[in-house]
């Protein structure tokens, strides 16, 4: 049985999913590319050897003809089409945020619960990633005892757009970074505390956050997205035994004017192609057979990181630390 | 349209080619697994779920429900079956040596030359791995100036076989490197000499030889069978202006013991899945287009390599240097 | 001439002081070596061939038969034997801290303010390490643009002594961090904030702490006495261009069980064994010129590593942000 | 008791060794410091404070107030001066090589069996470095079990004269890696073939050496004189247990630019300054003990690798394996 998948939404992550589900995964059909840009649509369309084109989202979730969405559309769309997609009954993978609310968060909780079933999986790709895997495997398998601490390092080139803000580091790019931190500890957060050192001129600095789980873990995070110097995302998790540490796989070194160099990349893109293929290979599955991935995100992992963003941003304006206060975990995501 | 592919051979190599098309190589359908060994086809076939299973192999190529093959059975069938399907005018993917006779090897091209085409692509799958693109790109784009000399080593945890022999490291190991530095140099080879040092006790030792190209660059190759520490495979080439060495793709360091660590893989599966992967998708686009991709290997680089590597066995039994002497090159290979 | 020289104290660190005068220093003689315990002290003195052994730290500093004094007696003796030797007219190389308490390092400052010089060098060794020489250099030719922030990290295989504690990780442990950083940054403290995860069973846990300078630069600094995995330093200095990190510099790299590993110290001596060789050759060069040396610590350095330290214990005790009010620096230590 | 010593040819080497014993060896007096070239003499002596310049090399020698002798004068005077040295009764480190005949090597050989003791130590100073020790701890310790290849290489930014041969690149620059190979193996050489790939325009290409040893243990050796990247000494021992590679001690990584980088030296000084100045001191106990260090090399040692470098011009010429003779080794260097 070929699954058909529509793609809303054809920006750089849209385009990205269209090419995976068109070219990599074995058992899709790309229905539909769906973006309110008629002409990006076609583009990709045409990319991907898409079946069809459209512009409304909510009226391609409803087709007969599509078995499975993909939500890739802007951010603030992400909620309301999830919700959709869970009262057509279909199947959805959103991109990362659910929403930068937590309250519209718990709004596609409460409908899951409603419906009994799980029907969203959130795009943190990461934890499709090897190195976290292995990160996480070295805490399972007894390696390094039990876990104390775990640093991670988010960095860009530059901001994703003018206007980008300290606060947009902590609600858009930190998302990743309180996911997989989770994900790897196990743990839920129990406070936040926010600084940002003052940036290079005209540009806003990093955010520095220490975040405190439940079982007194220390989380630290650096988002720098004015880093220029290339994508750098690092993630060291530290035990009673000893640390594990990311590394980048690189795949060559240049020996060349005094100089032993390895390569950055520009972006995300690279860096995680293979999570991506991963992760969409894992919500076909999911798809096929209704069984939410072990290791995937759910609706409530995008409550969970909304949140403490939402502590964070409160942290920083506050200069003090903030509590994060959760609702009970509803019984669908034990 | 589904491409309908048989997999000829279930042994570790088969076993992963059905892995592949099964579940990794969207297009393409697992119709057939075939080998002598019945009970190993069926239990191929079901974790692939594979359509069918035979043991007849000369009679699955000519199958009509069979669009292309791939060869995955012991070395000493590769020409054969090669020839077979060139007759029954069926794309093959022929795991390496196309035959560790030369002479073998020329009745392949022989017949491709005869059929005015190449049916038959080998698989030399590093041409795919990222390590040795990104040493080609070096050289291609001008980053190094001219090369001048590679450097290339492979080491096992043990042999494959008891019974090993330094002449098996030649013809057996050896051919991936031979195909890669010249894929890489886009060179020929005029001459070979071969060294080898006294094993481990009751072990083969590594053989080491130096390959001369006829632009007098100057290749070394280091085969280590019994290196006991891990599957670990370098390469370095030495330009006019720098060096580009190959970096094992690590995804993550373990601090312990008094130790910093990074793992090696015990075999060569999983360094290179991400090659085989990519070599699988350009060979069902092969099938698909009759277009041979452009960095595939065809039956005249397995001539190559297996001609080297007769002079290598030659050289080492001889303890002096042979020469390497081609014919010339057809022009369908040009 | 020959610098007659007195080392007071002959543990671990005064042991090691005494060696590198005696073997490493030239130009100097190890006239006494002197210790309240006295067995200790001529333990020392056979292995190094110093000229006389002594009980009587204060008495050694009058000496005539010595010319300068290195202080590595316990912390709580290094401020009153700085200004014994201030009073005394002898340059003193004082271990870290000059003392726990500002108020004391203070009354080192205001007795080298009244006569007019300095006398003590302090014995922030890692001024002297190349990696963080490079890092400073990489600031101030431009390279990284301005400084942002700097990640520091240091962790021992387990606790110096039982019933070490998270206070005693800032103000014993960090102050090498506070020293270097802020030699490193040129810069001063303005805040601090500190957080203690749980650590491992039985055992005091990580400090983690997030010093905000005077000029908006952020550092952070993770003092974790209970590693477990071995000693290691690390530093990271990122400013608007791009970063610099220290690297572990390690000599060779062991292929062994699958693993590739390099060697961590047990402890700092090895890591910083030409720091300390390059330090006390600076403070010879001193003794000799009574010129201070450029990079060398002051007791004005003292005092700022020993109140950030103070405000470091009351930020974690207090769970909140913690002002670091500085009083006005002596021209003496412009 | 003070050493006064000599230091003989004020050339880069000369130069650097009398800063060592200016500087950094107690309990040396630099004395004199000669060099045909008085100006240049005069130059090293302000730089250093040595007490008096001389040109006449053999008239120093045997000055009463000159107690022993480092030859750093040009390589064909190494031998004669040597010899002047074990006239005259004078303990000498003599940079390498003894002499690039191996004829003249056993004149010096003879001499000191004639005078029944070792006078002169060789600077073959990597002996001194850790990663070779480290190397060869790993081997007689039993970590890598029996030795099976050793692989060396040494890379220049540029060849250091004009009409630079690659004869030159075999008896000058070669025996280091010839004596260290040796060293680290504990082996003696058996046959040598060698190779040369053609150069960089107009520049002569690297020679390529593999070296059978007596215990049929195999020893490669690249030297690239034209490698342009940057000064770079690689090195791997490989034993029937594991491998153990040379890591260049670097003290920082520079993120910039898409890169992460670390630096090359553009020479050997930085790279193998602790080494000069450890062989220096052990010389220098040498000196006062007269017990020849237990790692230095000696007149012996520079017999086998003049020995072994004039086969390998032999074998570059005539494009065969050459064997290597020697003569039986006299007691007193056993």
């Amino acid at each position: 049985m070929t699954i058909r998948i529509a793609v809303i939404g054809t920006g750089v992550m849209g385009a990205d999913h269209a090419r995976i589900v068109a070219y990599d995964l074995p058992g899709a059909k790309l229905q539909v590319v769906c973006d309110m840009n008629v002409e990006r649509a076609k583009s990709v369309a045409e990319k991907t050897g898409a079946a069809d084109v459209a512009t409304d989202a909510e009226a391609v979730i409803t087709r007969p003809d599509v078995d499975a969405v993909v939500i890739a559309s802007p951010d603030f769309t992400h909620a309301s089409l999830s919700l959709a997609c869970i009262r057509a009954g279909k199947p959805a993978l959103c991109e990362k945020p659910l929403s930068q609310s937590s309250q519209e968060c718990l709004e596609v909780i409460r409908a899951e619960v409603a419906a009994g079933r799980r029907w969203v999986q959130l795009g943190f790709m990461r934890r499709y990633d090897r190195s976290y895997a292995e990160m996480k495997a070295a805490l399972s398998d007894g390696t390094l005892g039990r876990a104390i601490m775990m640093h991670n390092l988010h960095r860009n080139v530059e901001t994703p757009a003018q206007g980008f803000t300290a606060d947009m580091a902590i609600t858009n790019s930190a998302p990743h970074e309180f996911d997989v931190a989770r994900f790897v500890l196990g743990t839920e957060y129990a406070a936040i505390s926010a600084f940002s050192p003052a940036g290079a001129d005209g540009k806003v600095g990093p955010v520095f956050m220490v975040v405190e789980t439940t079982r007194a873990e220390l989380v630290t995070i650096e988002i720098n997205n004015n880093a220029a110097y290339g994508y750098d995302v690092r993630g060291e998790l530290v035990g009673e035994k000893g640390a594990i540490s990311m590394v980048d796989p690189v795949a060559s070194r240049l020996d060349l004017g005094l100089r032993s160099t390895t390569a950055y990349a520009a972006d995300w893109r690279k860096r995680y192609a293979e999570a991506y293929r991963l992760q969409d290979k894992a919500w076909l599955r999911f798809v096929e057979t209704g069984e939410f991935p072990a290791i995937a995100a759910s609706a409530w992992d995008g409550y969970c990181s909304s949140l403490v963003a939402e502590a964070g941003v409160k942290a920083l304006a506050e200069g003090r630390k903030v509590t994060v206060k959760m609702v009970a975990r509803p019984a669908l995501y034990a």
